[in-house]
């Protein structure tokens, strides 16, 4: 199951493995009785929901789900300031087959008041102007030119024998990388919480929803009550 | 998969769910190249013994496993002490069904020199004498008595009004315990290297033991791997 | 810094260090400028307050305590549940200096439906009966003898060479324990909140409400901040 | 205390506060007994060998250390790869002001048979040359002309409406950061020993030694303790 990110063939989260059913959650919760139910009924539904809502969320550690990501650098970064995944990222250091960039045809304004923040709904690719000079070119394609021209330094100077790890340094942030990801199911719903939320960059927001969707899939019970958990809005 | 431990019919580590095999392994090492093989070869098992000998112990964190235990309670406190798992436990606030505990026939003598360790190869069973009095009894039996006494007294307590959680405050250290213990298998290797160590107390190298045995049988190449590796003793 | 749990002269949290004011919090707040202010004025405690309300907590990880804690076993076990803390403990494999118990003169009685609660307002000392028998004994008294005679059998089986590590499974959870205990201000926060919640243990209520006084003195405007945040009743 | 990095007064790492001392590691090891000493002697320092070598590193985490960071975004991904610090980063989604890069005058030459390596001992600055054109442009020229003409897109960007989140992506990853960095002894003697390494890019190579120095200055003891300890090279 792979979701696609941004519509440009390149960003996605993609799941490749997990573990435990709703049952797991259930069963964890009643280790106390030696009772490994193999059917998932009413009671079970209610007790997932109770477990949520009193925030009894170490049952939910025993669920665990590893994706594959591809992002730009920048989303990678926000991601990996959660301590609570396991990741294994493509080493740059190492290869430089596949470089390829983050490049959207149109952009986000600035939130005039949140410093911090973008306008969703409003869509621009401005044409920026050299000084004095007529005519000029759109935004998307000065930043595909940059990207371009910012390749083709780093191709330059690992050719005349700059090692890979300094010759990236010139490589911007729109840069895709990949990496697998783990998590438990406790772990997941406090992240896509923070995440999904409008305060979140866009970009990670994205990404939170599409593992919100994969998670759904795998787990639907448990990932439906902490939606509509009580007690704090998303 | 169940192994037993302590031969008393009570303590034992059981496998609930895993979640990757050793090419998982291989494969998020390889993240940069997109592969995603569906084979171990020997070149794979090259690269795993390398990854072990080098330390880069990331791609073990995409392999997962969760054990139910039954173990005395200062089995559990020893294992809860390591912060890289998720546990979810019976709790004898909630129940008191099920109650029994851990009582061996033999017992270890105290080692001479080192303050906190037993002697193995030395096991006894004492005769326990009240002072000025023929007779007396083995340690064995004194324990169980003492067993039996503690668990009348919590019965009487709770029976006579007393709060399941103040009452329990009675029952000895020897109580079993149930929980679910999930961990991914890199800090499973960690735990498994301090707890099988010579050094650690007798019963909770049991336990790290059964584990080893089962994350063998999930995992062979890997475990092997980390069993023979270099640098360092177990 | 000493805060006296129980009223029995044995259960205590005790400041042993600290690290940090709330000014810390700010600075780190507003790293992006490389200010270091050295005074907290109004509007860096509408930051602090801002913090908490958006949930920056990443910012008050720099800020970080340890604490002396002498506690009933039993709430070390809940207590150490808690993977974000560091701990060190007593070892009882090492030592049988100073044993001790946790022992109430009155006991709270089990909630009626609530199977894992207790009435903290009802508080009793029953007198226990042998069945057919006139006569009995007052629970606190029981209680106080199971200890003293737990405690003697222990000794009587360290004396006749049984080693410490085993001897010590006859003991009762009621017995004290002594660790260290550090954590950052945010992971105090989140412990605390769960465990002055009237859902836990009146025991460990206890000990949550003596960190949270303590670091109150620490740092007065950030926990005044978290006490009276918005979005989630404590 | 600052230490600089790469001699272009701008990578720094800087202590901003600790807490404990050696006597704290000695104090927690011994809190069995319930003794605050005040002064450390020869018994003491022999204790904190014992600890290293038998690897009881619990008794480190009750020291810790806050460093305020500033290093090119290469390395500040490498460091919070750790999950073990407490990381506040400035955001270049809030803020744009005081952007420089690391641009260094020489270069390391890739290593011709490990992948992943450089040749710290090779520095280069090699001619670059337009296919067909005499003349070209020195590496050091190159990269310093491409970090301003990326500042100058970003600005034209966010000038021309598109808000900073996005257009930060055309920042090269030379791009200057700067963050609070907590973490225990423990836990940064563990980051120090991994990146201290040969096998370590260069740039954090230069960071983890800078803070092994303040840790030295902090802790004597339990780092030369540390350097010299057995069963493991460095």
């Amino acid at each position: 199951m792979r979701v696609e990110l941004y519509n440009d063939g390149e960003g996605f989260v993609e799941l490749v493995d997990m573990m435990g059913t709703d049952l797991t959650i259930v069963n964890s919760a009643r280790v106390s009785f030696g009772k490994h139910k193999s059917e998932l009924d009413e009671k079970d539904k209610k007790l997932i929901k109770y477990l949520v809502d009193h925030k009894h969320t170490s049952t939910f550690e025993h669920n665990v789900i590893t994706f594959r990501m591809s992002v730009p650098l920048f989303v990678r970064s926000q991601h990996m300031r959660h301590r609570t995944w396991s990741y294994n990222e493509i080493s740059r250091r190492y290869t430089d087959v596949d470089i390829s960039f983050y490049q959207p045809s149109h952009f986000r304004t600035q939130h005039a008041s949140n410093r911090q923040a973008s306008n969703v709904d409003e869509l621009i690719d401005p044409l920026i102007c050299p000084k004095n000079i007529s005519g000029g070119n759109k935004a998307s394609y000065l930043i595909k030119d940059h990207h371009k021209k910012s390749l083709k330094l780093y191709e330059d100077l690992v050719e005349n024998g700059v090692c890979r790890e300094q010759a990236r340094g010139v490589l911007p942030q729109n840069m895709y990388t990949e990496y697998y990801a783990t998590v438990n199911l406790n772990n997941l719903l406090k992240f896509v919480n923070l995440r999904i939320h409008a305060g979140a960059q866009w970009e990670i927001q994205c990404a939170a929803r599409a593992m919100l969707q994969i998670a759904k899939h795998a787990w639907p019970v448990a990932v439906e009550a902490f939606m509509m958990r009580k007690g704090e809005q998303q």
